[in-house]
Parts: structure tokens; sequence; C-alpha cells
């Protein structure tokens, strides 16, 4: 059950004891930093850890993770705290090991395209300290997460459709393994036909299998132009078959957003914009002036075809910059329209063929309930989110956005999709795990957490723990 | 040791019997077709299954190893036979699970751009079948090889560079577990955050923790306009240079191929072309008309700047497809200018950066030795290959072709590369698995391979056994 711990407080003690020795005052127990480091960025039930320990080196985090591994107390990697489905909390206590100190870059490899981090930089350190190279790092949660955070829970967002997600830009990971020894999980080359593919078994493993403390992943040449466009459509499907039609032409759409009318009505009042509050794609294009022009008249002609109206383009970056903050936002739009809501955001994940129907049955579950949520998505790749806004302490707000979003859950398993497209399990989605793989494959995923983590150490309850 | 069986006689004939009960003549144990399953396509010791069953359904797979898992008796799956690392040699007996009756082509979703086959389609029957459909699979090792075999060996080649290798490309598998029981180890939804990734744990497993009797992979819409291009440089170097910058300016070359004088060479010789005998790449261009003229007209800047002449179009289809016709053909070239010799592709990949000292330390190792081998290389990726060729029973050859190769891997370790790019482990390359990944990273992969696999029977002695 979880706030249950499986240690007596002496061992506790004598741990904070031990790491207090390693780390003077990098080992924290005060109530207001293990409340900060209590869960993540959404309404799951928080849960301190009883310290907090600020590692500077791999081989401190071995350490940390040797002594707990000693105690037999639970480890819980911390990135940037961004985290939406409870991978944070330390539902059987123990001690969180906060990555914030861990921020150097530590080589960039301009010829290879590839950069090697400490697990805490985040993504935007990292495309600043990169400007000058003329490279960048395109994965783009929203959120401002570490990279090994997005590693961990194998993160996504707006141009995965172009650049792909986590699973296909991470090159390599130092792990410090449950028994806190260290690992380098490949080489960095691009490619590797040798042996077990340790690198994507950590990607995604949401802290469960070790503590992911250096990231390498590829970077992409700053394309030359860049140019946004935005469309408004008559229905969601009319938006989507949209969206089909591009991504079926081989169009390499670095971006393609849909925001239903109920977002743009919360982004126009959070953000001080005036987009039309319809169903609406938000777009980006990269490559060269020529091909960008290309891909843009093309998607229009798309659109037109479908009903799509008012193709607005956003050539200059202000305006384009200013277009996708409005868009990082919309979670933060959404909650302020209802003052005091805690938010959670859920993401399925369909084959594209689904999605329309995916999203229309949603709408009308939507509708028949005191609910209003925004739906949002990276619909080039059949991912979208809904955004639950619930009171804190009202338990039928609670029970129906729970009840909804297992109905979307099971409408998307059912359409072939996935319980989480770029979130993780974490603790939120362990209810549908099994649903979606079975019993063999999640016996598999177990059998793998038993083996690398006998004593279930790291962060346990979470992921696989079904 | 190889070539030592670890079970009776008497359980063999027992399980023959059994699976003759369960297959009828699809179980044979005929000399001559053991003996045709008993290796790959090179120079490794074969080593024939003591029976062969030819499944043809995933449920009769089940059952296959189910009674191999009783009787404690190996399975091999096979698949076209095209590995070269020695991954299909019984090397402690047991029972070939031959994939090739198992070539149904499930279903192709248009909209959602992927397929699901049995593991026993080859890409050139899957790329026949989607011919109408506007769609194509990219991946290309050159042989045509088997799905199965490809996700197997995480295999990719001369188009890796723009659609990625089988890693990015494998959307689920469906796997015969050691027990006989059978998982599918992912949805069809194109992302997920759900859980351990199972289906990149089986990519690249190269059958050691199940058989793989389905495969879904991502399809892409066969490009408007595809063009070719050869231009010829001084030098490795000059080809490289090339390579980087055109990699580095985002320019999205479908292929980028190094070919080195003596493999041109062999290729005139064999395929009666005229190519000119020069460090050459060949090149790919897929897009729009327009976008393929753009990008190919700047590679050309780029290969002038480097010294790069005769820059030679190839806008023809039929041209283009003798082109890489002959390039697939280069390993048959090579053999050809020896008769009677067996060949050894070997593979590494190095970062780009590394690639030219890499190529040009290992010519200046040919030059020292009685061996001519050409070279030639997926470039782009940082991916090359050397071909040796050895005299069947001449322990010179081989020790010659031995320490070469070990000298190569070293390099390219020591150069921050894998001893494999595509070709796999097999037992080919077991002796540089732990200098690759060192002792506890190869620890963790027998721990995954001893929890799967607790009896030790499917595909023993490769990939992880060291």
């Amino acid at each position: 059950m979880f706030g249950k711990h499986q240690y007596h407080p002496a061992t506790l003690n004598s741990l904070v004891r031990s790491l207090r020795e390693q780390l003077g005052d990098r080992l924290v127990t005060t109530r207001a930093v293990r409340e900060q480091h209590a869960q993540g960025e959404s309404w799951h039930t928080p849960y301190p850890p009883d310290a907090v320990a600020f590692p500077v080196s791999t081989e401190e985090v071995g350490r940390i993770v040797s002594l707990c591994h000693e105690a037999k107390v639970p480890v819980i990697p911390f990135g940037a705290g961004t985290s939406i489905e409870g991978q944070l909390g330390a539902v059987y206590g123990g001690i969180a090991v906060d990555m914030s100190r861990m921020n150097k870059i530590l080589v960039v490899h301009e010829e290879d395209m590839d950069c090697r981090v400490q697990a805490g930089v985040t993504r935007k350190q990292l495309n600043e300290y990169l400007r000058d190279t003329g490279l960048f790092f395109p994965i783009d949660p929203g959120a401002d997460a570490s990279l090994g955070g997005m590693a961990a829970t194998r993160a996504s967002g707006t141009n995965a459709v172009r650049y792909g997600t986590m699973r296909e830009n991470v090159l390599s990971l130092t792990v410090v393994l449950p028994n806190g020894r260290i690992i380098k999980t490949a080489r960095r080359a691009r490619k590797s036909a040798a042996g077990y593919d340790l690198t994507r078994l950590f990607v995604g493993s949401e802290g469960t299998l070790g503590v992911i403390t250096e990231v390498a992943v590829r970077l992409y040449g700053m394309p030359e132009a860049m140019s946004a466009a935005i469309v408004n459509f008559p229905s969601v499907d009319a938006a989507v078959q949209t969206v089909i039609t591009t991504i079926r032409m081989g169009i390499p759409v670095a971006r393609i957003e849909l925001l239903d009318d109920y977002s743009l009505y919360a982004i126009n009042r959070y953000s001080n914009t005036h987009y039309p509050e319809k169903d609406t794609l938000f777009l980006e294009f990269h490559g060269t002036e020529q091909s960008v022009a290309e891909q843009a008249n093309t998607v229009a002609e798309i659109a037109s075809e479908e009903g799509g109206s008012g193709f607005h383009w956003v050539t200059k970056e202000e305006e384009r910059n200013q277009m996708w903050e409005a868009r990082h936002k919309t979670y933060y739009a959404a909650l302020a329209l209802k003052p005091g809501c805690k938010g959670w955001s859920t993401d399925v994940c369909v084959p594209i063929s689904a999605l329309a129907e995916c999203i229309a049955e949603t709408k009308k579950d939507l509708e028949g309930t005191f609910f209003k949520a925004p739906v949002i998505g990276h619909v080039g790749d059949g991912n979208f989110h809904v955004l639950w806004m619930m009171e804190p302490g009202n338990q039928a707000h609670i029970d129906e956005a729970v009840r909804l979003n297992g109905r979307l859950v099971e409408r998307a398993l059912a359409l072939g999709g996935t319980c989480t497209g770029e979130h993780g399990i974490g603790v939120g989605k362990l209810p549908y795990l099994r649903a979606e793989h079975g019993d063999e494959a999640v016996n598999i995923m177990q059998l793998i957490k038993q083996v690398i983590d006998p004593l279930n150490i790291m962060n346990p309850g979470k992921t696989v723990a079904v």
C-alpha cells in the first residue's frame, strides 16, 4: 500500500547520517525541500521523500545508490520535476536524488552532430548553449524538462513527427544500477547491432532500473528556414484528414498540432491572443527557403480541400515564438479558467486512421459531463491530450476525471493505441499496463525489473509494479 | 565448446517424434536440408541442426518451442539464411525453425502507413506487394532478407541514413518466448511511453530471447521523385568530408555510399559496368522534383569544393537500378575475383568525424598484407564494411583475416565506435562484446538472457554468450 515504508526508522537515520558524510549540506531533510520533491506537475497524491540528495557527479550518485542499496531504502531519481503521471512521489518513502546540480554540458561534437550532457541539463539550457554552433536539440515536450528525465519518461512533444522521440534520439546513457555500479549503455556510433539494446531498455524505464546520470543525444542542423502556419477547420475530423494526407504525401512537417475550439478559448484569455476559437492546426515547416515554401503551399492546398479556412502564414520569428509559447501554455491557460484547480494532462496515442474517431468519441463523453476539458494533440503521431482540471479535495471531480480518463484509455486501446504516448505510466496509468500489453508481456517486464533490481529499491511502485 | 550437445540422443529422438506428430512432413531431418541450415552467408564454421521445422503459424511455433523447452533442446530461428556473423549455426545442436513458410502479409494499413507481416516475408516480397499502394518499405540490407531476420539482427543498409534502421522502423513484434508462450511487444501506435520497450529488446536479440513470428513495420510514401548521382574523389578523406558537410547541412540524402577504388574494380568486372575505378560516392535523393534537384545541386557544390569530379547524374530509373544492383553485388563481385574463396563481410560503425581516419588506417593495414579487400560503406552513418575473402581450409588466410578484423574492430572501438553497425554479434563478434560495452553492461545483458531463457535453449552460444 502506498505510503507504507518497508524499513525501520533507525535504518533511515543511519542512512541519512552516511549520506550526509558523503554529501554534507547537499543532503537535505527539511520539510520544505522534501515537499518540493513529493510530486510532479499534476494532481497525483504527493509523497515526500525522507531526504533529498543533490549529487554533482556520476560517482557520487553511485555512492548514494550503494548506501541506499545496503540499507534497502528506495531511491527516486528527480529531474526537473515536470513529470505528470506520479513518477516522482516517494510512495514507499526513500531518498530523492535531485539531478539539478548535474547540469554540465560535457561535450558537443559538432561534426558528428551529437553531444553528451549530465542528466540535469534542461533542453532550453542545451539549446541556449548550442546557439552559436548552428545545431539544435529538437525534442520539445513543452516544459523545460531535464534530459535525464526526458530519457527516463521516453518523452517527445510537438516536433516528434519530424525528429522522433527520445527513443530515436538518445545515443547512449550512463546509468547507475541499483547496486551502485555504473554502466554506459552504448558507444557514440549512430547505429549498432552489438548485443541487447540497453539504451532503449533504460529509455522509458522511469527510474525503476537505475539512475540516468549522463545522456548522449543526436543534434540537428538548424534549418536554413522555418515557417509556421495556422489554419482553421469546420471539425476535428477535417483537421485530422488534412494531417493524414500531409503525412501520407511524405511532407516532412516539423510540427502539426491540433488545438480544439476550447483550447483556443483558454489560450486567448491567458496569452492575450486573438486566434479564431475553432478546431485548428498549428503547423511548422523546416528546410531551405524553397522547400519550406513548397511544403507550406502543399499543406495549404490539402487543408483547403478539407474545408480549412483562414490559412494564416507566420513567417516572422517573433510571431512564431509567440504562437508556440501560447501552445505550450495551454495547460496553464486551462487552469487559469478554473482558479484553484489542479490539472492532469492525460495522453493517449492511436493509429492516425483512428484519431478522428477517438477524439470525436472523447468529445461526446465531454459533452455529457460537468467537465469542460481542452483537447490538444501532436496529431501527426496520433497522440493527443485531454486536460482534466480538478478542485483539490473534491472527490466528485477526481472520480469523474478518473472515469472519463478510463473511458478514453479503453477507447484508445480498442483502436489499437497505447494508454500513453509520451507521459509514461508512473502510477497514474498503472491500471492500464496489463490491458495494453497482456499478462505475458508484463511478466517479462517484471522479470527484467526483478533481475536488475532484486531489492526493488529503484523508484518502487511505478511503471511495471502491477 | 561448440559442437558439443547437452542432451541425450534418446531425448532428441523422442522430440523429433513429437515434432513430426505436430508438423508431419514439415519436420525434416535429411542431411541435405540440415546442411542448408547450418550457416549463413559467410565463412563461419557450419553446424547443421538436428532437424528443421517449417511452421506456418505463430501457434505452431509456440508448440515447437514448448516441446523443445520440455526436452531442453536448442531452438535456432532461421529466416532467409543471409546473416553473416554465424548467427545460424546449431553450435550446440537443436532444431532450426525455418520461417520461410510464414510468408503472409497479414495487413497493410495504408492510412497509417504501416503493415504487419509474418516473419518469413522478405523485403522484396513486401515491396512487390506494396507496389500499387504508393507506399514502400525502405530498409535495404542488400540481401533479400526476411523481415523477422532483419528485426532479429537490427539490420539496416544503404538508406538508413534517411529512414533509420530496424530499430527505428519496427512498430511491434509477435514473439514466441522460450517457454512457448506468445507475446506482442507493442500496440500499433507510432509512439508509446507504456512500460519497458520490449520491441527494442527483441530487435537485435538475434534469436536468443525468443522466435519472432510477426513483424509490424512503418512504411513510407513512395517519393514523387528519385534521382541518383555518382561522384569520384581524389581520396577517401575527400569523399568523407563531402559526407560530413552534406549531413551537417541537413540535406536529407536517401543513400550516400562510399565505394573504394578496389570495390569498383571488382564491380566493373562482375557487373560489366564502366565506373571510374576511384574512391567514389553513390548518392540517391528522394523528394519532390524540386527538392531532389535542390539536394543534388547542393551536394554537387559540396563535392566540387572537396575536389570531387566527374559528377554524373542518374535520373533514369533503369540506370539507377543498375547502379544499386551493382553496389549490392559488391560482395559477389569481390568473391568472383578470387574463385573458390569464401567471404566475410565485417562491419564497424564510428562517429562520422572519425570515419576518414578509421578507413585510412584500415587501408594502411591492407597495404601491408597479402589480402586485397574492398572497402564499402554506408558512410552517412559512419558505417563501413571490409570484405575478407578466404580460401576454405587455408588457415593462413583465416588467421590473417581474423587478425586484420581484430585490428579494425579495436580501431573502431578506440574511436568511440561499435564492433558492428548492422551485421550483429552472432559468434563472429563475440570476442569484442565486452571490449565494447564493459563487464557490467554485458552482465546486465546476460541477466536478461537468463531470466527470459533460464534453460538457455534459444540460439545458445550467440550474442551475449561471452
